[in-house]
């Protein structure tokens, strides 16, 4: 799980996402929400899936976008980890 | 309200304050929470305020630390909105 994915690998786990891109060592998305509100109902459901994942990407909230970084810090890169969480995510939004 | 206050309002603004530094035409404070629950509870509480007051900072959650980076988009710099909103959030913190 905590196994840093080669680059051919996160080609292919991007490949298999829409919206996501790579940005160094972490894969970013951003979501335009109807609202302010919204946006924050967002994070906080964001936020749900990565407590049980223990898993925790930055949040950014600008009035109603919200942009997520994901990352695994202790493998110093992405793992899969990352992807399983950006695809529960997706399914929320 | 929506007028840029100058550099030595700005200033005196920011000296009755703790914790708030200036970055260009923002002001900008971390607070570090206590977990991430904590920490998303604190954006959402942040959000409240903001809504109300219908003035919206970006709000960074990285992990346990949300950074929120205040400014007068419309007004193209700082105004008293931005201390205004600032007090409120420091008297939740």
């Amino acid at each position: 799980m905590n196994e840093r994915l080669t680059q051919a690998q996160i080609d292919q786990a991007l490949a298999s996402l829409s919206g996501w891109s790579q940005q160094g060592n972490a894969i970013v998305r951003t979501f335009t929400l109807r609202s302010f509100p919204a946006a924050l109902a967002f994070a906080a459901a964001v936020g749900h899936l990565a407590e049980r994942a223990d898993h925790h990407p930055d949040i950014l909230i600008q009035y109603k976008r919200v942009t997520l970084t994901l990352s695994t810090h202790s493998a110093g890169g992405l793992t899969v980890k990352d992807f399983a969480l950006a695809r529960e995510i997706d399914a929320i939004a």
